[in-house]
């Protein structure tokens, strides 16, 4: 029998009838001809509860303990959707993560797979159990210790299931239809995407799209997962949602295939620093330390004996972080300036940004789009205040105020709403 | 170091506040100088609210999936309590069921332990963990399938680990400050046992004490396991509470130690059945048959020739059943009738009977105990329906409206108020 993975995450699986909703999904797919692996989610709010009852129980908690308590809300889903697709005639059986196993490192917390045999679920598929229903999320270390894969591992779980058992598809159901060009709520010509490749959704789901977690998107490109976004809530069928697949698999591809956005970004200027070999150690060194995530980083051009106070040549370093990291950025890069590690005149810091990125494949092979996107933004005047690209992106930070505006005319400069 | 068994009810680790403060009480005994093995139950109210999902989901459910589903409780609380212990600076670990393992039969929703292997919890106790929380209530199949014990389960938990371990008490905190003589709620005059034997106990759980389940005094008396009930809502000392044991610990025996009663029961008479070879199983067989769970049975005397239409002996059968049974208990007899299988004239209910019951390991050796208790009932005119006794036990059934009167009488008509 063909293999098909399906996930679904909290909101899907919130109450009894969202399970029955959901235990129906996967019954028309085992009426379809597949042996289903269904991936399940805690109940929504159930994974705060547990996490709020450790976090109150204990300030320094041992992760060994918290896995323990907050992976159990997994198994109560498995059980009843187990429980539920039995109710409607379809042979299935619950798998919490020791069970199947799910071999994990000890990473506590954010442990990563190390293997996921399928004896023990094949032996129950070839018995004629049509559905295994897996808690997502969680897994065991080699010391029979319940580990958990953190924030998003129930995605990530699916993903791992769908390589361990060549399923022909993992389908990701959640609250939205799909993958859209861009934000409907920015703009209504947004459009749901058929199809997007591995690339482009990484860089969509690190920018801010919050369809995916990136993780079990890096896990489906590397395996070449077939992965399919689509809604719990809507009526369903083959061709629903968005599928991320290879890009071969997309014959017709668009130059950029979305504008996406990250709201609250911080600029952080330090002026006058030494330009010397080492320097961008010197200060991103402590930031990693301090837990901030830089994101882009822009050096200006040397200025060789700048003015007497300076002798050598002295730069600018600029880079963004989201704004509630600003203070741990302040601090971190004032205590360096402190012990001597780094010089600089002025920490200048500016609050009101946001980025706006295009992303696509099609720029591999298509000059011109950084030009068309400066272009476009020119002509609504809003002013580029950095700039960073990768081979299939292109960001930009500009004035808070302007990012509805300026996502808005990306998505209509590249045409955006029309398919092809 | 020695082993002591601390066993801890779902009200006594209903909040996170109860928890902290058994996690008190366990440190106390750590600190005395035990390895503790903490065995604890579901928060209050969460077992109740998973059985209510199963329910809700599936009819008929498969009992393995709603083992996997109920057990979860047990698991968050083991997982709490050792976060709660390790912030107060005592090493502790949670144990889930087959991470110890406790295995068990596969019978789902009642299992038995078949072993519970010591190596797993040693070898930590021997890195320098002192306390082991054990999930109660579950354990795990051959089949690597999760399984429950039935209700009361975490008591039966507690019991096998004390024998398992060889622990030097097995302590059960629980909502009550011990084992009364009678439920205080009938007369003042009730006292707290200090010691009381398991012979003793057995009959007054299964006489309806609700202090402990009776399958875990069974297991107690079968490995000696030295047995304390004793309140977590008190200050509690080594003194605390009462203490269930072998007889020889107990010095001072009074002839009678308690007197037990069941509110809710029902005599049904079968009037004129034959009197032949095999008739009590031709009407208690589809009785079991039907769940029906008689407690006392009482045969008049056989009548030769009763009148005309019943030729060769005649007699009636008189049992008792709780109330809510009656009905199915009625239908049985009604079906068994219709079937042919048994005969009888009348069919008579009486549903406002109590069961009133003196209970004391003293009586094998003392005669006199039943004229006693008769006298006692007679002299405040309670008429005695039916009488039924075991070794250490008498018990009456009486009219419901005095069964208050009943225990207070043979309350006062034993001295139990006074402890020599």
């Amino acid at each position: 029998m063909p293999i098909l993975v399906m996930k679904f995450g909290g909101t899907s699986v919130a109450d009894l009838d969202r399970i029955a909703n959901a235990a129906e999904k996967v019954k028309r797919e085992v009426e379809r001809g597949y042996d289903v692996i269904v991936i399940v989610s805690a109940m929504a709010g159930k994974t705060n509860e547990l996490v709020k009852w450790v976090n109150d129980t204990s300030g320094f908690y041992d992760a060994r303990e918290y896995d323990a308590v907050v992976s159990s809300g997994e198994n109560v889903t498995a059980g009843l959707m187990a429980l539920r697709l039995q109710e409607m005639g379809v042979p299935a059986r619950s798998w919490q993560g020791w069970q199947v196993p799910i071999n994990t490192t000890s990473a506590h917390g954010s442990a990563r797979f190390v293997s996921i045999p399928r004896e023990n679920l094949d032996s129950k598929f070839a018995e004629g159990f049509k559905v295994a229903v897996v808690a997502g999320f969680q897994g065991v270390s080699h010391e029979h210790r319940i580990t958990t894969l953190g924030r998003g591992g129930s995605d990530t779980t699916a993903v791992a299931f769908a390589a361990a058992f060549d399923a022909e598809r993992c389908d990701i159901y959640t609250d939205v239809d799909g993958v859209y060009t861009t934000d409907p709520r920015i703009t209504s010509k947004a459009r749901k995407l058929d199809k997007i490749s591995y690339e482009e959704m990484l860089e969509l789901a690190s920018l801010g799209a919050k369809v995916l977690q990136t993780r079990s998107v890096e896990l489906a490109m590397r395996y070449k997962v077939r992965l399919r976004v689509l809604s719990s809530f809507d009526e369903t069928d083959e061709t629903s949602g968005t599928l991320v697949c290879d890009e071969e698999e997309i014959m017709e591809s668009k130059v950029v295939s979305g504008v996406a956005h990250s709201r609250d970004e911080a600029k952080i200027t330090l002026f006058t620093i030494e330009d010397r070999p080492g320097i961008a150690a010197a200060i991103f060194g402590p930031l990693a330390d301090a837990g901030v995530n830089v994101d882009m980083i822009v050096q200006n051009i040397s200025e060789k004996d700048y003015d007497a106070a300076h002798s050598g040549a002295v730069t600018d370093m600029t880079f963004s972080c989201p704004v509630d990291q600003v203070k741990l950025a302040t601090r971190a890069m004032e205590e360096a300036k402190a012990a001597g590690k780094i010089k600089y005149d002025e920490l200048i810091i500016d609050t009101d940004v946001s980025k706006v990125s295009v992303v696509g494949i099609g720029m591999r092979s298509h000059a011109g789009v950084a030009a068309r996107m400066f272009k476009a933004l020119s002509a609504e005047n809003i002013n580029i205040k950095v700039i960073s690209t990768s081979e299939i992106k292109i960001s930009v930070l500009i004035d808070r105020k302007y990012m509805e505006l300026a996502v808005q005319t990306l998505h209509d400069a590249f045409a955006l709403e029309s398919a092809v």
